[in-house]
């Protein structure tokens, strides 16, 4: 047990480096987990194809081995690990947060202000093992599959972000149905929202949220197209606009959209990362209307778990998974990704 | 008690006019106010100066009479008039909310759909009289001086965008010391908070926020100044940020100062009107430090007024007063702040 | 148009009269409603039965029409009548407020100080018509059937308690299996709650609950079995209690039940109602253990309604309804509710 | 440094004991502190007296050194000890959580399910030395004085009682004098309470209630007087009844008059620990009247503190301390509670 495949970042250029390494030696509050399923998320992508965020997030690491989303066996425990023992199936909380700042204290770990992410500030779990703070291992029930059990951490994402207010009941437009934004409309779906709109730009997308509960699914192919969005949103709420507005497409234009056809006194919730600052429209999107925005990262540690472990049954969670490979097959992983293939890609050591 | 002075708004072009006109009829459900004191808000200025904003939203409307903070006795009640009596010493929520709409329906009808404001889409209070729907009007205690009472529906803005969210024990910036911003200023000390910031390009206004109980005054003078500010504010927080950020400057440059400056998890409450859209850097302003930012207009009806009522002894409210005139003295008034050498002006007719 | 069959409380004693009487003439802002289904709730077998609660609630009303779940069609519609048209089918808000005191004017309508209940303190809706406020119609999508629709009030009730709370991704325990509880089921169920337990002490409404989605159900059957049954909800719960508890039975024993089997910090939200006071253990049972109580009467005016029209078509609310029987004959479904032979009786003109 | 005066209980019976013990050893995750106060809390007069309550809870602790409330210097910290530093001045939390039970998990650590309380389950704070978790540990300004600072444990839960819900502007009644309670009072209005009732029995404690800002003091002299100090609250409240109800006296006279005064939709925040169950209306004062009652124990974790922090300057807690006594003089400190001639008693080594 002393040597493990692994997959790093080792030069600052596009590519990735598979290679033997040490099986990484434990803290007392950390456990030892034998990665069983590892998933490919878009940060990965960003690292692979090393591009100006990543080399500014991630520069001053490499070489060292990237991957967060995972699900594995506790091989080993710290002298100091509580919560979970050796024979658990975990998956990671991968902010891994000081404790003792501020946001810590009062119930924020997720903004920690010393926070690391597991294989981004850290090494990751694109290997046969992986270190990780005892506090920080999700116990899994040993019926879930591993390869699904992966996904459970953009799964929370998305959790997250719908509940951050209320959603049985409501009319909710989401933006961007990438892995996290399907999510979205499985999480709505299974906690009883009235009517879920989804957008995007490509059908492929479309037809993964139809299949987790979209009531609508609007195809926004070109920036000409606003006026028209805005418009079948509108239409499709009565002329009223919806209570809710999720935006995990990161894109300007979803922002607009949403905003605008948000009701007065509705909710936004943002998990989209904007390659930019952008152009809104206060007085008229936000204050005359009297809306609430939240930005959304992370999960709240650990209420968002919770909820992600109840209602991940009710989401079929696995129709989501589209690839599975060997991790000795990582290139393939990212390749389908790369060209838009795939939805969420499982890497199996 | 058939003619009065009024102060109506009759050709489109900066200027008033000071004329009779017949006391208004009120209809079953309204009540006739004898206006003992009305206060000139920024709105009446804009519409005194007729520009852009004004002759886009009350164009429509001339010739009419403007003005809607105001303070007065109840003198005539329409049949079916409920909750007020002749006599009763009232103020005026200025938003005429329609009872039917979702918004009405569901605790929010400051932001109702088919909303009138007072003296914007209905004849106002710079008049001897005002009609005013029963459910608006306000009744104030007796011992409380009308020309102070006139204040409240702006102090009522203050109240309610401070109230967003918690306050005692929090540290707080605010932007833009006009009288809704010094309102503010004196509802967070009431409430309790850590330590109040507040900022404004103006030293005079800066002299009525330390007087009404701010405990830091930063002069922010000059677009270069934004590094400036933020660091003096960072520094008064032990570089933490501040807990809350209130905008009651509508500037693109106070907003970034506030983000910017605001914890990991904070809040942001937004009253300010923006002149135009501009840019915002929502990925690293809001998604990742997880904040929450409200848009703020009118008044909660009526917790907000119930709050305003309890804390206005608290606050010394007469001294945001600069100016009493007689409303025939009306463009005095405006004058006083045409030349910004005035806070609050108050015409006693 | 002028007579109209009608079931009235005429003597003080047990039973009814059926008769003919004046159909009722409309104030300005109410509207006139041809009753197409009304429903007998527990209130109105109280009322029947003339017992020691209805002597002392409305032994001063009578004579007078009784019942107030209802569905109809405007008809008719006063002058200042707004919100609602002539062919509207509608139900009714059965808590007519005041709209005047504290309370309906800070969003809780529902228990205004000057309530009167529409056939309680009203002519009510046992009746081939019935005057409302125009303000307490609520209006309904028209391919919703009357005789469905009538049962929206108490499904009401139950999506208000339901709501005091978070209920998604939680584990539930419902005490008491009446038609209110019964709907909490289906409500728990559509948002997506994690466990639901119901306790009831009858097979046959245990039945029910398992129908509209209870996981498990528990037969409470005497006082003795009190500490079996906390030990199987604990068993279901993994030792842990519930994040849940739901009162519908008005019964001591579930309230012990119930509290003692809550999760430190869970929520416990209260609409049954106890023939009299009794013992509470509030130190171990409320206070070490953090939870948080919610009375709950009623239904939010209107949110809850807006939950409940789009929460209804997931619950298949129809299956509540045992027995449909003419209004002509009313005793038929006094008697089967007496006989404890029925969930929920809808009359039909 | 290895011996240490320390306080004990030894027998199980009435007294204490005054010994010296070894310093404590420090675990890798604590500090040891140099006690420069600790102050005598009721729990403390309980395992004095060795009523009961005391046998009960910590019969199988003794011999022990008990006490818990505590203001001291860091002088050793444990090789994983974070976030406090050897020379800072600190309090205790005094609830010791286990970090990993869902209560911990999800923001509640001080109702933790596996908690420890210093002074009860652990040694304690009556001595000149005291080992506490590093997590425990909440930093003092030095500018604070220790015997001062000690008393922010019991403020803390009057921190904690008074933030359940929105109390500016706000009207409240405050049953219990003792220590937390009066502290309640001063809570609420440096957080701008509207009006302050303040209810005792024992006229030294209102007087003391009067001193940190009550409006209004009650003397609830006998169970006979129920009526009348109800009479009394709603005439000071308009006939309209408080907003909110505080607990602190443990009485179900005190229970009952909080109720049966609180408004339809008020809240009740009971941290009162009472001898035994009691008789309550439910019906009555909790569901037709659609209150939220909330159980308080401890505080939270963190935020309570922080709160605490900010409003101590300004209550004035010093005038809380009655008597200043050597540790070696500690049975005069109880002397003087247990004759109910002191409010807080602060013992410094």
């Amino acid at each position: 047990m002393d040597k493990m495949l692994s997959v790093w970042k080792t030069v600052p250029k596009e590519g990735l480096e598979l290679k033997d390494a040490p099986v990484p030696k434990i803290k007392d509050d950390q456990v030892l987990i034998k990665v069983k399923a590892t998933s490919i998320c878009g940060t990965d992508v960003h690292i692979y194809n090393w591009d100006e965020w990543a080399q500014n997030r991630v520069g001053k690491n490499i070489p060292y081995i990237f991957g967060h989303e995972v699900s594995g066996e506790v091989v080993e425990a710290g002298k100091n690990a509580k919560g979970v023992a050796i024979g658990d199936h975990v998956s990671a909380e991968t902010h891994i947060s000081c404790g003792y700042c501020y946001q810590c204290k009062t119930g924020n770990e997720h903004i920690c202000q010393n926070v690391k992410i597991l294989g981004v500030d850290t090494q990751g779990t694109f290997a046969e093992y992986v270190a990780l703070p005892c506090r920080n291992a999700w116990v899994n029930d040993k019926k879930l599959p591993h390869w699904v059990a992966t996904v459970q951490e953009p799964l929370g994402n998305a959790v997250h972000t719908v509940f951050d207010g209320e959603i049985t009941g409501k009319t909710v437009a989401i933006f961007g149905m990438g892995p996290i934004g399907v999510c979205a409309v499985g999480v709505c779906k299974a906690a009883g929202a009235e009517k879920i709109i989804a957008i995007d730009t490509h059908p492929s997308r479309l037809k993964f949220a139809k299949d987790f509960g979209a009531d609508v699914i609007i195809q926004d192919g070109s920036p000409e197209a606003q006026a028209k969005v805005q418009k079948q949103i509108m239409d499709e709420t009565n002329g009223l606009g919806t209570d809710v507005f999720l935006e995990f497409a990161g894109s300007p234009a979803a922002m607009k959209n949403g905003l605008a056809t948000l009701k007065a006194g509705g909710r936004a919730s943002i998990l989209g990362i904007f390659p930019k600052p952008f152009e809104m429209d206060v007085t008229n999107d936000i204050v005359f209307k009297g809306i609430r925005i939240g930005g959304i990262t992370g999960r709240k540690m650990f209420d968002t778990w919770y909820k992600t472990k109840s209602l991940l049954p009710k989401i079929g969670l696995e129709r989501l998974i589209t690839h599975r490979f060997r991790l000795s097959e990582v290139e393939k992983g990212f390749d389908v990704l790369k060209r838009k293939k795939g939805m969420k890609v499982v890497l199996e050591p």
